[in-house]
């Protein structure tokens, strides 16, 4: 996939030859779906309270008094962390016990940039998949308030199940849901993103290269655990659905 | 280089052969050294606030009242950011006019591993490196708290000028020394790791696999530029040498 996403249009012509050619298909269910990019070649760029309702959950449990920053929050997850979109989340309570969801649109770079103008950006994007930034928040607050590690443990980064490139989605107006053993917990749209994916490449790539294949995972609504009263974790045997319209779904057990 | 430390003993011995083999050397000037390790395979783990008078000149600035951490911070460095030991650190005032200094032992694992224990955790190293952790300061802070975009900026990774193994360097008490055009700006020690080797692989790979050839910056020590009185910051022109004992100096000029 790195390699389609690095040859470019090339790449993408190859490929629809390719699948004119091809007598016989495979169905999905007779091989193991992985990641659309399961070993992405740096960390997966994230972006924190990036819609209005969920920085204002989580406010009321910080009671910090900040401000919604002016800039979009920039953090990442180990490549490590990535699963498939049918992959089990393992849980181990020597860990953590605080095991978190967030639903999240993410952006696959397609072209490489630096410095990209905001009017430019979406020629840089490749295409859409979705992401659930499973977080663990007794570490994401325990390491100095960077949440680098509380967002790298193993498994915590299911991505897939594929990616819808970017001339076949519009991705301003998708309903993003969450829901575990079947109860909805997050159900938002991308029309709420704070900052639209435009400005989160410009920002990015203001002094830092981007590079076909990066990942960039765009934030998550309102509906997350830790924000609810009582507080809601992931326990093991949970079943974690993230959905995005037009892309799919992820179904991620949570295992012991 | 990433090959060989996965290589594990077995290419250590590999090399000790070729090295008998090889009538001939190239001296050092013959060449351009890059890093050692030019693209890592995931970002570089950083960690901060790790020397106590780092973490004590910085809280006079931010003033926070923020105690010192009980589990050590990290956060990361884009790939991208990573440059060789004599390259040029690029400058562009549209992106930041606030570069500071931050020299760092970095050890580089050599096995893999998750969860270990502090008692083994020194088995995991392959060897040591030095890294310049040069840090945009306003973006470092701009970006609601998280530092992962002001630590990211193409060519802020230093590294070099080699990898010195693990058997041939007790890394416990090694002069740690900036200078700035020929003035030191710091001069520590790596005995004042405040927390040591040992404790941060076992953080960090707790619950996260830590994989041959990934790189821990160990964090830096007092003396960097904004917490100086008046602040002071690289400007274009200037020779950042970054040096630790029994592995070498970085030579980067700052370049407009």
């Amino acid at each position: 996939m790195l390699s389609l996403i690095a040859a470019g249009p090339a790449g993408r012509q190859a490929l629809n030859r390719l699948d004119r050619a091809v007598s016989g298909r495979i169905g999905l269910d007779q091989g193991k779906l992985l990641a659309p990019i399961p070993r992405p070649r740096k960390n997966v760029f994230c972006v924190g309270w990036n819609y209005l309702e969920h920085f204002e959950e989580g406010e009321r449990i910080r009671a910090s008094g900040q401000p919604l920053p002016e800039r979009p929050v920039f953090f990442s997850k180990a490549v490590t962390a990535v699963i498939g979109p049918y992959d089990p989340i393992p849980y181990d309570p020597n860990v953590t016990t605080m095991l978190d969801w967030e639903a999240e649109l993410a952006v696959v770079i397609g072209k490489a940039g630096k410095n990209i103008p905001e009017e430019h950006a979406m020629a840089h994007v490749f295409g859409y998949t979705v992401i659930n930034d499973v977080s663990a928040r007794d570490l994401q607050r325990a390491h100095g308030g960077q949440w680098h590690k509380g967002k790298s443990l193993d498994g915590t980064c299911p991505m897939g199940p594929a990616i819808v490139t970017a001339d076949a989605l519009d991705p301003n107006g998708l309903r993003v849901v969450t829901r575990v053993n079947g109860v909805i917990k997050q159900d938002s749209n991308t029309r709420h993103l704070y900052f639209k994916i435009p400005r989160l490449i410009a920002e990015l790539s203001w002094g830092m290269t981007l590079e076909p294949g990066d990942v960039i995972s765009t934030g998550t609504p309102a509906g997350v655990g830790f924000a609810r009263t009582p507080p809601q974790f992931l326990q093991p045997g949970d079943l974690l659905e993230t959905e995005i319209e037009g892309i799919g779904v992820l179904r991620n057990r949570v295992v012991a």
